[in-house]
């Protein structure tokens, strides 16, 4: 096995007509981050010497959303994968090896790719993948175990096409041939491009052995050209993803209906009902239970807590049992203590919420710093904002926010306050007091209410 | 081929016993559509001269659902497929053919049944199916690419029960020969029904020609007689209407996870998130985003408009730019100007919002008309009903509505107008000013609060 | 067939120790109910004389959450199957037939069992499974359709490795040798355990035949060892229980995406929609629809309810006619009459309303008793709770609640009160009468409002 310096190209400057898009195709996503991002971390991976990026259409879009330590090579006209490796010998020194990704073949695994780089050692490596059925792509021709040639579907005869195993494209080279048979390509062909396939004629000129590696599935060599192939490895990806978390011990309702766009650092005992959407970077604690429909992201839940089917979570922090909804949403900043309720359309946003404070309905609680053990009546809403500036509302602990009040901040209640509900309260409240703030009740004598017409 | 005029009648009479339903089995819907309806819309393509629907079971039923111009005919008793084709006889001339379809087989479409007219010249032509278990179906004896029998299960011999193509029951007739056919059907069989599978024999004694076409899959064919049928061909439906989206560029996130029921028109780069349902007719903008669990009925969407996970949508308009929900519903009659805001547990109904405004929490707003750039805090209610009469809310531009507060319609809130959070508005504001409706705070002394007993 | 006392043991003491859990393996649930619970009902349907579960493992974890009427019996040290059953013989006599289940097996059916007692007979019968792959498990070695041996991969010859019936470890055994052949067994084996599996060769030395009985799908005998397999016959369970519903007559519009976790009673013309969750006891009367996503538990639903999307239903009863949702929380003891309307974000618990009441958007009832024809203006909140105690509210006939209220319980308002918008409801309402409780509104002259400062 050949330790020799490695170097991986990786060709994304195509603009993926068939994906309808003003963005260019190795951006889309799969899993929550853009094909090309994806194919840079598992080239990481292989602790390359340099990585190097060819990109084309759409280049300050990608530019703009990878933000990876890559080089960054221009291809100014897409003249084929041959010319795209082309535009990148400049960085790439005459020793070592080459090896060639696609920022559209999103799901290639570091493990597959080690193989190829072991079983080609200093000589030529070539992933392959046998089809069902084959029809239109490069057949591979093998002679002792080697590749001798590749030959396209129109030039295939019968045997040939006989033939299941194909060419993926990804490839690894030696540096000191790269240049030379970059060099010796030719574009007399139909497209007028040039075809990196067609190394593989020139290493069998040269006496260079072309070592076939078979990928163990499909799709760690699948191309995405349009929305259809990007839904299909959307959820091979996901199934991946389940089936590992499954083997971990999470449980999933339905592997079929979890979507995990992003990390998941979980504990034991974390049970995750249907249709959920993690995102981001998201932690869960032992003994976590996730209801149905969730939508979370970014967001460390504490061991213990249970969220409610149909909440909404994001930049957020979950204490220890605390029990978050149904329909609860915490949004920025939001930072619940242990043993914390937050209930049914109820919002809170960058607050911090002390153990066991309660809102348990139709509450806003928005710019907040809330103590412990508070609890807040159904309708309250926080009044943080005065068209202008946001302003910050202080509780206590141990506060009784009376139901349908607001409370206008900047405004600091103090702690064992009880407030009247439905009051306005617009002045700081002393410890310990009861403030009210709402009219007196009154009858209104006389009055004849409207009434609909007698049919 | 020929361009003989074209009759169509779709047999529609049966109860569907199995579908344990007070509904007639064609009433039962596929995409939102009843199975018949589907049919009679599929018929409207091929330009026939008529369509005839013969319907029997929960016949007033379908007349009340089903508003199609077609020619309505009333199959009293059940007697079989031929009995039924009988009952359309005087709506049919002498020239020309017909093609019989059934009300439930919805998946037909118009590109099959037109092959089968193309290959049945002015002869006959029958739709067939190539099953892997063809157990229980009649099998298509071929002689010369021509149909020569259909033999059914009981009469097959084992050559004959080899025979993997079957009658799929779809047929195009010609309508010279075709009185004389269905009257020299027979009811001498164990149901003692007329069926129309015996016109092959009468077909082929008089020296007309069947020719066979094969569907190019079988849910083509497929009939409903039970839910779990029903169920199947909806979710092939959906897989096909899911496809034809992806090939068009939409992105969905999880195909197997979207229903579109009615149409969708669509801009470029349009991406919509698992779990969402689509109803009726529905415009979707570029750069659109659909977030998971949203519900969207007869809705326009302008293009950069972000829709939040479980927001519910139905006969509204959304401009450009805006950003809904999460959890927020429009519901008839809201029309949203560009860079608008609504936003959780806020609902929208008969309004019209100006542009840039925002309603970002626990607000109810029904019946109003909204300025440009206004601010509603959370927890605003327009109270619109009297218990009898819904009352008109006029806002202006730039007004910021206090947290909490109630607006009283009939009211006219005018332009650059301030009311403080917890008012209940009950006279119209003139513009510019701070309005308030709120009691003052006072501390209650000597107030001794509740306590829970010490354990 | 021997009508003999029948007697089941289950085993129930493994650890689980890949399912990575601090609960025992058999508590881990399908169907919403611990796998071991499946099994032990299974049993009771066969009428055993007893039923006796040998458990070690999170042995009080099961006696705390399996609540049925069987024998339990503590295997201190888990040394193999064969000594499972032995800790068991002390409650076994000495005639009739034991059977031998598995905690980890949960979708054993009755009939399959039934058919595996039918044909042991008065001998041994043994439940086999042919599976495509069967490498890994012990191969039945058949002559004269008894069973002669099992022979485990290890020691299979290449005949016996092509064998594809395979042992599922669900046997019968006569009672009357059963405590010899437990004794005759040994450990001497790589695991240093005791192997019901060598039953059937002390069995075949014996001259009593092993009858085997193969399983109509693999499911059936499918053990649990991991969460992977968990989530597999979750799936299974479910897709079998929405076939059953379907055949049944309910429409579901995604079989795929239906979750049954107990027992659904239903009328006839039932709608249920994508992605619904029932859980406990849940009834449903005819032409009831229920919306995607809902989350239904231990409910009633009467006849001619629809249930709008996103929907919470928990220890509720909703009457005929009604209409809930989107975006409603039922609670327990939500008792809702006919033609009640519950609306968005509108949470109702403990409370009995009347019929044709409507609370349409953004409210808490709580605690309360509301009469028939009541309207309760959006944003109404009942304040039930003092921080200590929790309060009724007592409403009448008729009564027209204004937007944007709060009534403070305890309080009784009486037939046909309106009470004005954004009021604070403290003392009882005579009946009949308008009452208000808010503060005049003013307009603050001389005052600037913040405003942003220009870019």
């Amino acid at each position: 096995m050949s330790q020799t310096p490695l170097h991986i190209v990786i060709l994304a400057a195509g603009k993926g007509t068939r994906m309808y898009s003003k963005m260019p195709k190795v951006l889309h996503e799969i899993g929550g981050k853009p094909m090309v991002e994806r194919v840079i971390d598992t080239a990481a991976l292989l602790n390359p010497q340099s990585i190097c990026v060819v990109i084309g259409h759409g280049k300050e879009q990608v530019l703009a959303k990878v933000k990876r330590d890559v080089v960054w090579v221009e291809q100014t006209e897409q003249l084929g994968t041959g010319h795209a490796v082309k535009t990148a010998l400049p960085h790439l020194p005459k020793e070592g090896r080459t090896l060639v990704l696609y920022g559209d073949v999103p799901l290639t695994d570091a493990a597959t790719l080690q193989a190829l780089l072991d079983a080609a050692g200093g000589e030529v490596g070539l992933l392959t993948d046998v089809l069902d059925n084959p029809t239109g792509y490069g057949r591979i021709i093998r002679e002792g175990g080697k590749v001798v040639a590749i030959v396209e579907e129109k030039d295939a005869n019968d045997a040939q096409k006989a033939v299941k195993e194909t060419n993926t494209g990804i490839l690894v080279l030696p540096n000191a041939k790269l240049e030379g048979w970059l060099n010796s390509l030719s574009s007399n062909n139909a497209q007028g491009e040039y075809y990196l396939t067609d190394l593989i004629a020139l290493a069998n000129s040269d006496g260079i052995a072309v070592h076939p590696v078979q990928v163990r599935a499909s799709h760690l060599a699948a191309g995405v050209n349009n929305k259809v192939q990007l839904a299909e490895l959307e959820r091979i990806f996901q199934t991946e993803q389940a089936q590992e978390l499954l083997k971990a011990g999470v449980t999933l309702r339905d592997p079929a209906r979890f979507d995990l766009r992003g990390r998941l650092k979980h504990g034991q005992d974390v049970v995750i009902d249907v249709n959920v959407i993690l995102e981001g970077d998201v932690e869960i604690g032992d003994d976590v239970e996730i209801g149905a429909n969730c939508v979370i992201k970014n967001a460390k839940i504490a061991s213990g807590s249970k969220i409610a089917p149909f909440s909404s979570l994001e930049d957020c922090e979950v204490g220890e049992n605390n029990r978050i909804g149904p329909y609860a949403r915490l949004r920025p900043q939001a930072k619940l203590a242990a043993d914390v309720h937050i209930g049914n359309f109820v919002e809170v946003k960058n607050a911090s919420i002390g153990e066991g404070t309660k809102a348990n309905h139709l509450t806003y609680i928005g710019d907040a710093t809330v103590g412990s053990r508070t609890n807040f009546g159904a309708g309250t809403i926080t009044a943080n904002y005065d068209g202008v500036n946001k302003h910050q509302t202080v509780i206590g602990d141990e506060v009784r926010i009376g139901s349908n009040s607001v409370l206008i901040a900047p405004v600091v209640i103090g702690n064992r306050v009880t407030t009247g509900a439905g009051s306005a309260i617009t002045k700081n409240c002393e410890d310990g007091k009861l403030v009210l703030a709402r009219a007196r009740q009154t009858v209104i004598e006389g009055w004849v209410r409207p009434e609909k017409p007698k049919k």
